[in-house]
């Protein structure tokens, strides 16, 4: 266990040195007027489907960016590439989280100040990201209804750092049998007072709300 | 990056105790000739349904128990005690993985070797649990139709380090436009020659497959 013990002490280092970035950070994106919003689930729960529909509808209007962080591949990055926004992937090789010195990086050379919204999406992984704040001005966690009503009280701690709940691909719901209020109940002890938005990427479904949502936020924050 | 590198320092001297713990677990299960298979996979993948069918279809022939790996709640031991055979749910509180010693501890005061099949699932999370040998005899790596054709090549440690990978929720195909051909050229391409099944434990396709192949391990490693 002294192990264990050791490796408590260095993450909790870690954490703080993480914490500082992500301050910084977060000054920036406020300073620079940018509004960041990452994505936080399971592998395969949609971010990047929804995210790709989500750059889509922006776009039109306003000046949009997207981050992706995977193990491996540059998948995520050319997908959406054909929403036509700048996007980048960071690559993390066996780092199960993004962490703020990876987005600080990635977006060194970047004028955010030039963006109205600048989307982030973590590595797939409903555990370790819940760690690592990244300066972001709002977190989604998603997941999906494939993946069953039970993930809120499965993964309580990604629930807590998030600020929005978005159940995925609700399209799906018949055919798997979801049950909607156990989900938001779930949600709801868990986090009681979670906000939670359904949406399909792929009907359409919420996505109207989402992206009403998302100019509210932009909107609040700085008083445009 | 100072305390990254003395992460990794830390890191791999618990990877070695782990591993340690875990040659000796496999010893023991050998010696008491238990075939011990465990079950990675994202959240909601279905490794709990699986299991449960799994321990339904054994135990008739078999004796059979579970571990069950989550960071909080009981559900998934209660779920699978449905299918009337021993069952202990190990908390890993915000632990992403499971260990061998967690594995060695849960099940100090059971007579493992009245066992022909003893089933362990980890958290739910397709990155961590990679680095831990739990001194099983079959690594399983599972994921469903719902998470797309691209979770091979997202997240290939898992599925390097895993015997059999296999695809869940067969169902959904349709409904999600999987595409298998693909998905298994994805498995294939990063690792050559991986043993694949498709199954869905809701309809039972390739349920009597999946079974036979599990007798087929317990028979051909112990010459019964």
């Amino acid at each position: 266990m002294k192990g264990t013990t050791r490796l408590v002490e260095v993450r909790t280092k870690i954490l703080k040195e993480n914490d500082v970035v992500a301050r910084a950070l977060r000054q920036q994106f406020r300073e620079r007027g940018v509004c960041v919003v990452s994505l936080v689930s399971s592998p395969g729960a949609g971010k990047t489907m929804l995210l790709e529909e989500t750059l889509r509808r922006l776009r039109e209007k306003y000046r949009v960016a997207a981050l992706v962080g995977d193990l491996a591949t540059e998948n995520d990055a050319r997908r959406l590439a054909r929403a036509e926004v700048p996007v980048r992937q960071i690559v993390t090789g066996t780092v199960c989280h993004l962490e703020a010195s990876m987005v600080q990086t990635a977006l060194a050379d970047w004028a955010t100040g030039e963006l109205d919204f600048l989307f982030i999406e973590n590595v797939g992984n409903l555990v370790c990201p819940a760690s690592y704040d990244l300066g972001e001005e709002l977190r989604l966690v998603l997941f999906s209804v494939a993946e069953g009503e039970d993930k809120p009280l499965k993964y309580p701690t990604i629930f807590h750092t998030a600020d929005v709940a978005v159940i995925t691909k609700m399209d799906l719901a018949q055919a798997v049998e979801f049950d909607l209020p156990a989900a938001v109940q779930n949600i709801q002890s868990v986090r009681p007072g979670m906000e939670t938005l359904e949406v399909s990427a792929k009907t359409g479904l919420g996505m109207d709300q989402w992206i009403e949502r998302l100019e509210r936020q932009r909107r609040d924050a700085r008083h445009v």
